[in-house]
């Protein structure tokens, strides 16, 4: 798939993909979204990037909130003709791009938001500092990924399980071994690249920024009722999330 | 054990304790110390503040660096007692004192260190407080704990292990659930507290500290010939380092 990996273009995963987002209850609804949503500052008059928009959802929903201007950039033409269709606005523009390639973007951004995309690419510091100058000096960059506990994994069963099915623990192998990662998901192939806690925090560190706030979301009791295997949160969680401010 | 829980001056624990830093190569010796000390910004003139300091070595060593006073405070009259013994100088000041109890100490501190002592704090939030408020504006915090991926072990074998008996995965649970952990450590009721790296990350970032530096030590090839267990490490690491600043 090379450096601008795009598995979303490939139309057995962005159809497989297009199962998962169409469920009314998954992780990304139930965990994922909420916790990032709740990191946002006041969005009234703010000119926002969105790095790996894909259908361009919360795109509109930074406009619902008042954002005077959003740029939605994704490396998918198959998820940017559903953006344009689904999440079309004057003031959103939608760019095919890759992320690697965002250093000539014009303007400068009060908040840089990215969901569940920074695990795909494998230059983390040079995303960083393009990042960052594209922030606003008071800006600031709230972006989730996969946990470093999830991108861990190379191969072999990820839990070991009770007889319920439910994980009892968590088979952890090569946090520390940090880089490429081939997973299965709807196809084969699809790389992301682990890093650990403290490469993630020192590289943001270097970068530039500094953190306000880091989240590794919890299910609740109702979110548990709704998918039960959720309560295998507890031993590892999916997602971890950071607000970092300009330095 | 209590609040200001105080195994070390149990004969039992003490004994074994002793036996293990006696050893020519352990975790200790060939991991942790070099991490932490690595950090360690230059000495000179100093004003230095040891927060579990045990036998007293790195009070010494501190005082070679150039350090112009060390103080080291240590719950346990045992620890002291060899402390006094062994680590002896007109400008180390060693005090019996629970580190829930440092508010009032006085003057101001250039570095506050303190190696593998913080996992046993319950109170996480006033101690980081009193540290922040001991040092000097520029002054700097380098800790050491159990990583969270140890911490974070209820009950059971902390391995799924090879025919080799090397580990091949380390079966990770409860890591989402902070709190309390009693241990076995040549005695049964050893009280550690885990948290998770958010919880970490954001009580430090609340506490007025900037993170400056994080590590998550690795062995290095001689160690590993010399332990050969180091090998689990890549799986999963012992320790984590901080360095801070204030805000």
């Amino acid at each position: 798939m090379g450096k601008n990996q795009n598995v979303y273009d490939d139309e057995i995963f962005f159809e497989g993909y297009k199962g998962i987002r169409a469920q009314e209850n998954n992780y990304n609804k139930l965990q994922e979204q909420p916790a990032i949503k709740s990191l946002l500052p006041d969005l009234k008059g703010k000119r926002i990037l969105d790095l790996g928009c894909g259908y361009g959802d919360s795109c509109s929903y930074f406009i619902e909130k008042g954002a005077q201007k959003v740029v939605g950039i994704d490396i998918s033409k198959k998820m940017l003709e559903v953006a344009r269709k689904e999440n079309s606005h004057e003031n959103i523009e939608y760019l095919e791009k890759s992320m690697d390639d965002i250093e000539n973007l014009s303007g400068k951004f009060d908040l840089v938001y990215s969901s569940l995309a920074l695990h795909y690419m494998e230059d983390f510091e040079k995303l960083l500092m393009d990042i960052n100058n594209l922030m606003r000096k008071d800006g600031e960059f709230i972006y989730s990924q996969e946990h470093p506990l999830s991108t861990a994994h190379r191969k072999g069963l990820r839990w070991t399980r009770g007889e319920d099915g439910m994980g009892i623990h968590y088979n952890l192998a090569n946090y520390m071994k940090s880089g490429k990662r081939e997973t299965t998901w709807f196809i084969d192939g699809v790389i992301k690249y682990h890093r650990t806690f403290s490469e993630i925090i020192n590289t943001v560190n270097e970068c530039g920024f500094q953190i306000e706030k880091i989240l590794e979301p919890l299910p609740s009791e109702e979110d548990i009722k709704l998918i039960p295997k959720m309560v295998q949160d507890f031993h590892k969680p999916n997602f971890l999330i950071l607000k970092l401010g300009k330095k």
